[in-house]
């Protein structure tokens, strides 16, 4: 398996699979087959046996997915059977959800700091985290070596924080400001934007 | 052109070009071709002519293609080319943050109403809104037509609210409970998840 030559939609139907397996194995279930899973997520069995097949031999013809393996494997090709620790910057409501979000338990990340520029915030406490001071950005993020980031400040400085986060190391970018951020090709952003999801909806429901 | 064959998976990628179109044209750039599109979206120029050319001809060889005629058409296949009112439930961060949030303008959404079912907030105002009493979702929001909606509740709510939201006529809902809902076949349903975002980054930086 080369990772390298996998096609990104690929890459993003993974965590997908992922989390429909966490969920059957969390009720109990240890085998599913891909027109099962093509059903949890709606996605077709022939393009779940596809893109699997991308990364190895998985299933038994007749005998489908033992989910315990699938999961365990997955984890892997996702880098996700470890815990990294997530900066978040701006402590506006985004940066309040996400630090007291939980849904990320399990599936690989766990915030470790959150900063902000207003005096009034920081040293502040939200849930068992102080507000650090954006000043120390760089250096506090390099120092705990995190490598990934969410970005949750206003479009009109989410681009100068992206720009720190990267001199500080980080290689990975979750971003929830309205813009499009530019970074070095070895550096990788998503972004959270409501309004795809929308989209996504409304072609459905004219 | 019959939308119902169209596979989800280039639907999802509509949106994606109508905001790098959009972006392009915020910066007075009138044409564009599907290399330089594709660049802005780390999608191949061949897939994106692909993509498109499910709706029908939108360039023309050599000319590229002419980027007001092509927001216009994306927008009326999203049916984007109109304002939809949202309906946001759950006045927690989540659902303060996507009340101020300025990123849907101009993209076919405005929040219209929301609601949560802590007396303490119940009457309350975020911005321009006032937090309406949950107990009257149904009636508030099928007195407005609203047929879209954002859950902002905790998981453990979220699918009762959901149930609330269909049997009001909503048709799509962006969920950022961290849980899968189960809605009828006829009403879309677009996760925010962040930790799927993330494990997409992962994937690339171990």
């Amino acid at each position: 398996m080369n990772k390298q030559n996998v096609p990104d939609v690929i890459v993003s139907r993974l965590p997908v699979y992922l989390r429909a397996l966490q969920r059957l194995s969390d009720a109990g279930v240890t085998t599913t087959s891909s027109q099962e899973l093509g059903e949890k997520v709606g996605i077709s069995a022939a393009q779940i046996r596809k893109d699997l097949s991308q990364f190895g031999e998985f299933g038994k013809q007749g005998t489908g997915y033992h989910i315990p393996f699938l999961i365990e494997r997955l984890s892997q090709i996702l880098n996700v059977d470890r815990i990294w620790d997530v900066g978040v910057v701006g402590m506006g409501d985004i940066g309040h959800a996400i630090v007291r979000y939980n849904g990320f338990s399990n599936r690989g990340f766990q915030v470790a700091m959150c900063f902000d520029a207003d005096p009034a915030k920081i040293g502040t406490k939200v849930g068992e985290f102080e507000i650090r001071d954006e000043k120390n950005l760089i250096a506090d993020i390099k120092a705990a070596s995190i490598k990934i980031a969410m970005i949750c400040v206003p479009a009109s400085v989410a681009q100068d924080v992206a720009d720190k986060l990267v001199e500080a190391g980080v290689r990975g970018i979750l971003n929830y400001a309205p813009l499009k951020l530019i970074v070095p090709a070895n550096v990788r952003v998503q972004h959270i934007d409501p309004a795809i999801g929308l989209q996504r909806i409304t072609y459905y429901i004219a």
